[in-house]
């Protein structure tokens, strides 16, 4: 009998993390297994495409096996409303479709999770810093185009297509709306290059899908099926716990209540701050500032005397860095300023605007909510 | 000699607001030539749709005077990039175009104005209350299939196809990015009716440009020209009035940078507050909520105690009541409690959250700026 209490003993189940990647050291991990791990405030400021050894991390399981040579076999499944369904290969759709690049930031929900539970209170989630976020370029087909010559009717849409559900070959899912995915200013990929090289297998590889301005959750790595639907996924990850209730919201929770996080809203942090003179009062800091959606950073406020008076920081990051149909990058920043003593650094505040003029809250404790979620208020 | 100092003599100049119409006694005026008047707090709280009477009024001008006889001949004059020009008149706009309608919010981008010059510091605009905001449903036909069929290509629009500049019969002007514009589910309408009635003199007769989740200012009424132009509209009311610059940031302005509002940050506001019991201590209190750019408003968080615990508000309005691709309408809510006693009230204070989780600033300190636009900070 192989069974201990009906279960096959520990010892039987091999170790479905064996075959993860070996991480680059710069990168912080937060679990190994399975890896979570952030990007270094040094790497956020360094470069305005991330680099991808250094890009962070968010992995739900572990990381499927697929070999080079059967990439191009790997075939993604899709289902139609009308339970028509067809099946394309990576090969296959690179055959078939154009390729876009598109510039775009990803950032896990948590983002700066560690800082709500710091100023708040207790948050379940992983404990992150403000690494939780990198930008790259990304190439890959569209998934409109993808869905159309699938046979969905884009002009005319049938009423029970509503979401677009995504699974991974290790069993996560998510999904996005229907008009998210069809937007043809949306720039919805099935990427397979990550900054011109193959995705990474830790990104997903051999194909990912990229929704840019959209939380990270949504953009489903190593997808194997794909579900037009009436329905949100039925995943908890799509329907739990990627929500943010109330700071009062803390039991008894009617999970239907709000929506899934899907466009992020505004936030910024502070990656590097560097002595700039012999006594250290001279400061240069850096940071980013991103939103979601599409919209673009018009201003970095910073202050140091804790948000009393505030000035402008330079934006290092310009527009034309950004290929794709809308603002999907970051801008990164830099102030230089006398700090009154290194102890004071505190003060040193941080807030963003973007072009819908949106800007961050104050305070943790005002979107406290029980899972950590978009945890955007300013930076100190 | 008719002139005097090189100018008419002040009696010979016809006022050309005499035939301005008449306004419902219950609107809160704030400025009478031009009109500038906002709706009652009691009017917001009392209905989805503001009736026309009430519906606030903000006017940079005159009225221009259109005989109902002749408003269907009132010419719209089309310029493309390229220099084709076509007009249409409204009896052409009806008779060849579908018509659509649309529930929309229409918001001063100086609403509540008044608050950040009590709260943070002076600041140089109408004082307006928080009733520089009404909601109604437009009939009109789209902007976009007007475009199309005037020989814009909007599947191959040109280079310098960026703005549509909107300007109206007494010499207002403004603009809209084209994406706005041509956006399939933008629903930019040139509307004819308001609540199912012609569009009142106030607000347009007969023909007035619709960018539902986008600044007021920017849906020009009595338009008359409409261009299509590699550059936004040249008037101040688009290059200089309506923006925002840092708190710190009131004089030696640059006025190239930062955007011209568009789409309206999250805000919501208290309309009215009324007691439920003799002594005076359980009270409702009611309000709305409104996100811009077609979000829909996901929570609205009260407090009793200035903001150090909440609660959730009911939403009174739901989603059924909308017309049009997105969340373009408000959502009223009301809450009951005990309050301490009245001298207390000031410590009821209200913030809402959309569905890109998006808040409101804590503050108007942190938000300040010289023109007072976009005062968004909770509301007490
Ligand atoms: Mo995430
Ligand atoms: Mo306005």
């Amino acid at each position: 009998d192989d069974l201990e209490d009906g279960r096959p003993r520990m010892n039987d189940i091999e170790d479905p993390f064996v075959s993860d990647p070996t991480r680059d050291p710069r990168l912080r991990q937060i679990t190994a297994k399975p890896c979570n791990a952030e990007t270094a405030g040094e790497d956020l400021a360094e470069a305005f495409l991330t680099p991808n050894e250094v890009f962070y991390v968010r992995n739900h399981m572990w990381v499927p096996v697929i070999e080079d040579t059967a990439a191009d076999a790997h075939g993604i499944t899709i289902e139609l409303p009308d339970g028509d369904v067809k099946t394309y290969t990576v090969h296959d759709l690179k055959a078939k479709f154009k390729q876009y690049s598109v510039t775009a930031v990803l950032q896990c929900s948590g983002n700066r999770r560690r800082d709500m539970t710091e100023h708040a209170n207790k948050t379940n989630g992983l404990q992150w810093g403000p690494g939780a976020i990198s930008c790259a370029k990304w190439e890959g087909v569209r998934l409109r185009d993808v869905l159309k010559d699938a046979g969905l009717p884009l002009d005319d849409l049938p009423e029970d297509a509503q979401h677009v559900q995504f699974s991974g070959l290790e069993a996560y899912g998510a999904s996005i709306p229907i008009h998210s995915a069809l937007d043809p200013r949306g720039d919805v990929l099935l990427a397979f290059k990550m900054n011109d090289l193959p995705l990474p297998r830790d990104h997903g590889f051999p194909v990912r899908v990229i929704v840019p301005g959209t939380v990270a959750a949504r953009c489903v790595k190593w997808v194997s099926k794909i579900v037009v639907s009436d329905e949100e996924s039925d995943t908890s990850w799509q329907r739990r716990d990627y929500k943010c209730f109330g700071p009062n919201e803390t039991r008894d929770l009617d999970w239907d209540k709000y929506k899934s996080i899907q466009e992020m809203p505004i936030t910024s942090a502070i990656t590097r701050a560097r002595k700039k003179s012999a006594d250290g009062n001279h400061v240069e800091v850096e940071g980013y500032a991103y939103s979601g959606g599409g919209h673009e950073i018009q201003r970095v406020d910073v202050s140091l005397d804790g948000g009393k008076t505030w000035d402008q920081a330079s934006l290092v990051d310009d527009s034309e860095q950004d290929s794709g149909s809308k603002a999907w990058s970051w801008k990164r920043w830099r102030y230089e300023g006398a700090l009154p003593t290194t102890t004071e650094a505190a003060a040193f505040v941080v807030k963003a605007t973007d072009d819908a003029y949106n800007t961050q809250p104050q305070c943790y404790k005002s979107i406290y909510n029980l899972r950590g979620n978009l945890a955007t208020a300013w930076h100190r």
